[in-house]
């Protein structure tokens, strides 16, 4: 395929509008219809300025979401609107012979009774989740290219699955923060804890007393915590998947006073004494259950042995950028702490992992940052574009964004 | 005593002149001076504008911090520096029957040993240690006020304790955040995560890369994670013996864009299989391992019992301001959660505490704000003046601060 | 007078919680009623959690606007709500024999036609408005007090005035600015320009795309320029009636990213050949047109003789600051520039005013900063009442906010 | 030239690492070296996370400033330096045969005497100003391609000019904003006001208490008023030459609360008696002297003929965006204000400008916006750069930045 006809369904939002942004730039992609049923009929750079140096290469006018053509011009269709949507256009998607990359969560669970639990609604195409790819390109890129492979036989519902269900913005950083130790067999089924900390436009460009100037400003708040959060599912489904064992999480997100980006921090317990299970998963790192040792087992310190592992698990990936561990100091300072900032991928497609071992406590601690409207967004969906039509991976991904 | 004379060593840092704030509308308080090496000789209000208003109660100029007057003219001496420097002058100011009210961390530790591996430097007057009160009221009040009346017999070094060690910011939050809970022996000695989020004030007045406002603004970064953050034994020491057991946590700071406030969220692991240790703590929550049933114990949710642990403990406290919990569903989906924000108890002395419980994972959430150079520094300095002295507690302190 | 009892109508938008938040600690008033709309019923500080400390001093709920006791049980009523509201009260509140203080719009022009042209819709009591003063005490002192004098002789519509005007945010900030220069006849009819930057407060706590976080933030943006604003014509009206004839500004209001205060920046041509006017206000400063010279008259430099100006007009004034200017040296290079900022007020009642000659274009460039919703609304309000009802009219107002 | 090999001397400050960010995604380029004293032997991307995705097109250590091989192996030399930093090494360049392309002020004024009166110092090779061409590619872009066509004849100090001064931020957004209106005769020599606000970045990557997040934040400040700051003689020296009379104008820069971007709003008054100049600029606006009227000069509003003027001046212009104006209301209302906004071009090289007619005071109002470190920096350099080389004007330019 030499150039791909692409829509974006919602390109209003601060995630639509990020997509539009990432594949105007796209050397093989034409952008054939952007939707919006608030801004229809105005051209784009009317609503986003910024757009306005690429309008030669964009759709002169947003059309409404149900314009007929929006979808039927289209060789792959994004959605970037909220939960409900997407499920209702993508049989017609799929039996055109179409591909649907999903920004929204309608695809993202494989079971419709967890959708119907956490979403408050019925799934209306319960039978198409199965084939639907969760998109985390790190964990799962042969079955998103496979999907690109197969789908060249045809259209019709059920030959074939055509979906991409992108991830959440948390669980892209949750997930490639905790992949290595999961399949490592490190993390432990309960004791996860996870503390995020997001951007204002995580919670989107509606209007909220929540996201006025004055009221975000200077302010930091916790929402949904104890097991309320929407994510969550998603994130356990994947985790549990990836480490052959149901692991639950604890998870608090956290509205603080920046537009963009999030910053995961990942406590993971190790020991055999704190685990509660059979084996003794942290053994590997701290021995048996000797925490505050030297930490070092066959020459490694714990944080040396962790990095290891990720440093092989993500070596080839091009967007996952892992730092290693300052080393420690037998009195409680340390030398050289190397944690990544939320500004450092500000801008990229990067998400970017650090990592400490608390000897005191025996605690792995994870650091993710990702950019939420590109790798945890538009240009994670970019990225499993490229893979499902055998783009190169990185193309049109390699952004220099502005510092500071 | 009717009015008492005061001097604020250390008077331009944000601490500081926030103690100078505070002081000169107590009724009960004549600042005597202020020092500064930095600002010498100057009018305060020439270095902070926002101070005019007051400067016929304020002294005229800043004095050096060696000025002699400075502490022979006070009854209490505020110190307001890096430690290090309020041992130096702790001799004489007892020897002279003063009280001393450290804002640096000099006379937290009980242990000479334990300042010296965090602090990197010997302590010089270790034997004073022993009589010095940690100033958190809310859990020493008794202590605090005893110091008071029997400093009221003069001076002479040996003669009592006349030293109160101020606590660190993120202490404040987390120490009372954690007290109700640790005093009920529902927390384990090891498991416990602690997640700070502070605003740059935290980080000084003093220039560095990290508090430009470049590299501040729209980001987010941890910093001394993992067992490295010097508040950490000082947290240990007091919910250790609060709890009359070793309590071991793991605490993670991070520097979010916003001037002022400290959002700390912690999580308590309960439950026999998690603490790992004898008896039961979480079983008063969830029973034996329960975990995942309605949740109710003696008709009352977990979060219930919990929140009346708080509102009992704290019923009687001016300035800790307990929330009910919202009420759990059972699909993930909560109605009316209720957590503080930064913004509830910027610029008032407040601690203000939120919880949930996550019955997924059998963990206990609370949510513990407090403004870090208020109640984190300067209001906490006035308020242990007000029990010292017999004062009002609130005296000077129920600010009714701008919002937004 | 002991106490007065006082209504806020109008008590959750950002001027109307900072009426309450100031009125509270009021030595002399007590808050009888406050409304809304929006929170009927609900005790303020679930809406507002900074006032919490302050409860006991606060009536225990809201009620609605329309409460017939909010008015009834009030000496003193404040309205804070969008123009058109107050008007509607106003001649139930004077035939009562209260008083009406209006931070809205409604009594600011004597002129019910200018009030149409601007505001788009009739007055409704156009009788009221040759009978109110507008309150800015810096200029209306005496007749803001003879109105609290003489209207203790009772109520009945005829009887006497009881309403004052508070001013604008914008109007206070260069009122203030310009006073002495136009008292002095040193301001031209034409080609003053005045350009304002405000924080997002000043756009009220409504909702809107404008006040969104991510939108406001990092944004600067100039809204109703070139003669578009509303606060025109009453800066205008006063201007004119200090200055006794008729003058006209250019302004252009600004949006910039903090939650609050304000920036004025006021050039003020001077010299025959710009001013076009008979005479030549600006002999005294520059001689006859002789701009580039030393710019010294009478031995002194044209900005020592327009301090001189605003120091001998506001030497006694509590909440009005003049800042000495810097010394010009000759090269266009100067030492010690000695200019207001925001922050210097932020939190306080005071006007502060800064200024500097620029030689090469014959200009005066006043800096007059505020904070909007203190001096710019609900500050001046309580300074209104003060002088109205002869209280010490720094009375409630010497606050000494947080800093930074 | 197939790919041309450039050196950025000082890459460390935000308008050097700008440079490489754009730079690194020139197809027509190579990077071969970046200075840093600073940083020197450290890879940019520990200094400069975000260049991580571009490091495989990028020098993978930073030298010093006087490294050798910075100059030697580049055929354009950018320096981003404070000034006095070009003028020492503009020799050796210009005699190798290379071209300079200065971010800093050596050689943006032609006058010697009027560099050292404003910067303080003697300029040491004052015989290569005249020579230097002043890069604002939209005013004299015939005399930047001339230097590239004669360049090309080879080196030698006086051979030919080899020089871009780059404009200053402000001067950017200011004399775009002003260029169409000089060329026809409507500024007047005095009484044109402009006030800019500026983010941060503009006050550099170095350490001042006025940077410090917690000092900047909430805070605005003026600064260098009065015709203290050192752009004015720039400014001054291209508006004059373009409109062939002297022109002063009163110029004043604001700090404000954001990282990036710079809004001019700049006061042109018209009409013979403000201008007090021969002839009569303004008539073609107002008629003579007829401000107040419909404001309609053969059959166009002066908006309209303010506008015409603008889109036919940069009608061919890839990089300045003209807005038309909004439709005046006859009583201080407007509909349809269309201004632009800091948000709208920051990112891209773009300047937008609006305006709106004053019938009030007879006042143009222009606002210009610019991303101070793209078009007033790094990028406008680059755009000097494909002119210089008669590359395509936008190569590298036409960026996609991210929004919010």
């Amino acid at each position: 395929m030499n150039e791909v006809r692409v829509s974006i369904i919602g390109a209003t939002g601060y995630a639509g509008v990020e997509l539009a942004r990432i594949l105007v730039r796209h050397p093989k992609v034409k952008i054939t219809a952007m939707t919006s049923d608030s801004y229809k009929d105005m051209p784009i750079d009317q609503v986003f300025g910024h757009l306005r140096p690429q309008m030669h290469r964009l759709p002169s006018r947003l059309v409404g979401h149900g314009d007929s053509d929006a979808l039927s011009a289209a060789d792959v269709v994004f959605t970037s609107l909220p939960h409900g949507h997407a499920m209702k256009i993508a049989e017609r998607i799929v039996e055109e012979g179409k591909y649907l990359i999903d920004l929204g969560a309608d695809f993202r669970l494989k079971d419709a009774s967890v959708f119907r639990s956490w979403y408050g609604t019925e799934h209306t195409c319960p039978d198409m989740l199965s084939g639907a790819v969760y998109g985390l390109p790190e964990i799962n890129r042969s079955r998103i290219s496979s999907l690109g492979a197969t789908g060249k036989s045809g259209g019709g519902r059920n030959s074939t699955g055509r979906i991409i269900a992108n991830p959440g913005c948390y669980p892209t950083s949750v997930i490639l923060g905790l992949a290595p130790l999961v399949q490592a067999g490190l993390v432990p089924q309960r004791g996860v804890v996870i503390d995020s900390k997001s951007g204002v436009s995580g919670a989107g460009r509606g209007l909220s007393l929540k996201t006025h100037y004055c009221e975000a400003n200077e302010n930091i708040s916790a929402y949904n915590v104890a097991g309320a959060h929407r994510h969550i599912p998603e994130m356990e489904q994947e985790l549990s998947a990836l480490g052959k064992k149901g692991i639950k999480i604890c998870f608090s997100p956290h509205l603080c006073p920046m537009s963009r980006g999030i910053l995961s921090t990942i406590y993971v317990p190790v020991g055999p004494d704190v685990s509660g299970e059979k084996g003794s998963e942290g053994s590997v790192l701290v021995g048996n259950g000797e925490a505050g040792n030297d930490g070092r087992l066959n020459g490694k310190s714990a944080e040396e042995t962790v990095y290891d592992l990720y440093q092989s698990f993500y070596e080839d990936e091009p967007f996952v950028d892992v730092l290693p561990p300052g080393l420690p100091s037998g009195t409680g300072k340390r030398g050289g702490e190397n944690l990544p900032r939320v500004k450092d991928v500000s801008g990229t497609n990067v998400c970017r992992i650090g990592m400490e071992f608390d000897y005191r406590t025996s605690t792995i601690v994870l650091i993710s940052v990702i950019d939420n409207l590109i790798k945890g967004a538009a240009g994670q969906a970019v990225q499993n574009m490229n893979v499902l039509l055998g783009f190169e991976e990185t193309e049109g991904l390699l952004m220099a964004p502005a510092y500071p």
